[in-house]
């Protein structure tokens, strides 16, 4: 027998306040992944979590990784299908800080614009989206007793920090963490009344450079003009990166990226994603990257080479006649199709290693790589999500690939043999990894709705 | 009636310790010009110069500027020759604080190694420097109850800010700074045993700029590859800067450029000063500048252009997927003959324009510049100084030009037709502008000797 779905999305809008309070207890332990800091925090994020899926039912348990710990919860279901949801608990660091509006780990009910929304580190990326999930979980189990399918819940502690530890965890753990399809909730919608399921996400490679020239900070006085200097060294190398073009010059970057089908090319030009309107909300009017391509284009299938941090010298107030003995990079690059992690890092740190004069030298550090992914179109979990989405918004569900990396979905399919959903209810104005991060109410509750249906749903798939 | 100076000397000999008493109390107030959190402190330090100097028998006053006060100090002769000696009490900023061995404003004697070193932040730079003339002074008026010569001493507040408010302040009381000749220690020794006087100067023109793209920091993933990130921008415009060769590509930089004279090029080669030997004390082997020129020519003879500092994105532990909204750096030059620093100013804001995408903007701030100086070779002060310093050190003074700037000297020339004689005894391994500055005792005592004798030698000049 079938359970009923109607109660179950009546206790979602009757219980909301207390969803609310469930969450932003939740958001208030700053479980910062990058900075070991706040390690004690990150544990602290997932024992909370274990005692809420306990409560809910749940047998829970935290596990040991080589960095922070995953939560694990299981609730089987024996002849009906299993899913295997996954997200994080870490969030991104908070600085700027004095960007925020108010404090980033104190929760609030913004009131202000034409919308409610939940203002946190956190918020969107990715407890909200989280919690649109157990809550789901929950109004089934209160209203029915019991979930639609069998269900396990693997929640990371690491994702913001290239996950790392996880897919060790993963491979060691393989048989716990059998299902028929993965469920990720870590993504957007395609605009704000728009369902989307994201069906590829762009890899991701991250680097660290740090050039040393003279043996102590120089006066350029005195130096200048004779002394290498590593900030000189660090611009040639990232100006070096891409040619006039926008293309990334590294020797056999593109080798593995195939160019989009013209039936897809022409599906993104009919959506009418103009430059001026993808980039005018961020106060941008022209694509930055490779010549000639449309924003979305770009983004979904094109690969990509970013700069994300960039520290030498004196940065304080006024003036220092100084030249640095160090300056270093963070440099990540956004992979697609068979682009590998690998082979990128060996390419890399050569081309680093020719850019910096041999009395100087340079330390090229690599973190977590992971491949892009992509989903079969003809699975039929992704139609039975379809069907439940649109049933929730009113609107088809856009299929589309994502220009984020969430590196754990190239995990499950090569160690798990599992496809994954990734579903999720963010927007692109969320300011995930900004200061003053949201995650509108309508996305928590509408997106609770969608997952209680979405469970439903492949019960039957 | 010539004062007697063998007294005056042996003096400065019996005083040393509270010479140096004297000096480390000046030492301990951290009067950091570039940072107005120590506005007060600087403020500080021209106050404990005051009483100083009123002490010793000076006419002393703490007078304003725009920035920081200036300390002026008469003490007139009639039918003596008149001198103006001018230092600065301000010092550089003491980031990174945690490669400091000690605190930097707590002066200490360091006596490891094979001398003995004064370790503090403006320990040469300039407080050390300033004291052996204060110090000279002091023994004279001890000894003979008055100086071979007038002096007026004019000590700044903002000379690691670009002597903000300086020459405004001079010109304005050009009269009260009447002199013959200007003495500066603010330069250092040829070697360990070689006295110098610096007859040149390379002037300075320093800048920041900040450029922004998106009007947030956004998330690599969604936006890499399609929106500007203003650390590449900042990096091409830097890369831009000069060509293969280490030449500034900046339109008619070198206009106003002279090549040394042959035999001033003869005369350097004979140094000796190699490469090898130059860089190698700071771990360094390879001139960085232009192809082709010795290290020596490089920093006495030809401009230079270093970046000082850059900071953009996220430069903390780990990892951060973002694309800064913003990156910053700070760029000066070093110049030489004829250089015009308001030409280089509209070229160079000009340069880092047409660099930045029409979408995004830029800021560049333009901090004071300083054209380059050089003293006429004939003046007879110059050689009543070389005299009185072979007579200390027992070696010839060598008498070159320097790369660092000096800018109150071109305003003396320019306000108050005044020459200035550069006389210092810092060493080049002072870490002047890093951590763990120090200036050598002996550069100390024998630099106190040198002023008492330089100043007896100057009333027969």
């Amino acid at each position: 027998m079938a359970d009923a779905l109607d109660p179950v999305l009546n206790d979602i809008d009757r219980d909301l306040d207390n969803s609310l309070e469930r969450l932003f207890a939740w958001l208030r332990i700053p479980s910062i992944s990058t900075d070991s800091a706040y390690a004690g925090h990150c544990r602290e994020a997932a024992r909370w979590l274990e005692g809420n899926l306990t409560a809910l039912g749940f047998e829970t348990s935290v596990e040991e990784t080589s960095l922070h710990p995953v939560v694990l919860a299981h609730r089987p279901k024996p002849g009906a299908p299993h899913v295997l949801f996954y997200g994080h608990y870490d969030v991104q660091p908070v600085d700027p800080l004095d960007l925020w509006t108010t404090p980033p780990f104190e929760p609030r009910i913004d009131e202000t614009g034409d919308s409610k929304k939940i203002v946190a580190r956190g918020a969107s990326d990715d407890k909200g989206q989280v919690m649109t999930f157990v809550e789901a979980c929950r109004a089934h189990l209160a209203m029915n007793g019991d979930l639609p399918v069998g269900v396990t819940i693997l929640i990371e502690g690491a994702e913001e920090n290239g996950s790392q530890g996880l897919p060790e965890w993963v491979e060691a753990n393989r048989e716990r963490l059998k299902a028929d399809v993965a469920l990720v909730c870590d993504t957007g919608m395609w605009d704000r009344e728009t369902p989307q399921i994201t069906t590829s996400l762009r890899g991701l490679a991250y680097y660290e450079i740090k050039v040393t020239c003279a043996d102590r900070d120089l006066h350029s006085g005195f130096f200048g003009g004779a002394a290498a200097n590593p900030i000189h060294v660090l611009s040639r190398i990232i100006a070096d990166l891409h040619d006039a073009d926008g293309r990334v010059t590294l020797p056999g970057f593109y080798d593995g990226v195939r160019e989009p089908p013209p039936e897809l090319l022409e599906q993104w030009r009919s959506l009418g994603l103009t430059p001026e309107k993808f980039l005018g909300p961020i106060g941008l009017k022209q694509p930055a990257g490779e010549r000639g391509r449309l924003p979305i284009e770009l983004i979904q299938s094109r690969p990509a080479c970013d700069v994300n941090g960039i520290i030498g010298g004196y940065t304080g107030e006024g003036t220092k006649t100084v030249i640095a003995s160090q300056a270093s990079a963070k440099v990540s690059f956004r992979l697609v199709d068979d682009q590998d992690p690998d082979q990128l890092s060996r390419t890399f740190e050569a081309f680093v290693r020719e850019r910096v004069p041999a009395d100087c030298s340079v330390e090229v550090i690599c973190y977590k790589g992971s491949r892009a992914v992509a989903l079969p179109y003809d699975m039929p979990q992704l139609a039975a999500a379809q069907a439940a989405l649109a049933a929730e918004w009113g609107r088809e569900a856009v299929a589309v690939g994502a220009g984020g990396s969430i590196p754990i979905v190239g995990d499950f399919k090569r160690l798990l043999g599992l496809d994954t959903l990734l579903i999720g209810f963010g927007l692109d104005d969320d300011r995930i990894h900004s200061p003053n991060e949201k995650y509108e109410l309508t996305s928590f509750h509408k997106g609770t709705r969608s997952w209680a249906r979405i469970l439903s749903a492949l019960a039957a798939a």
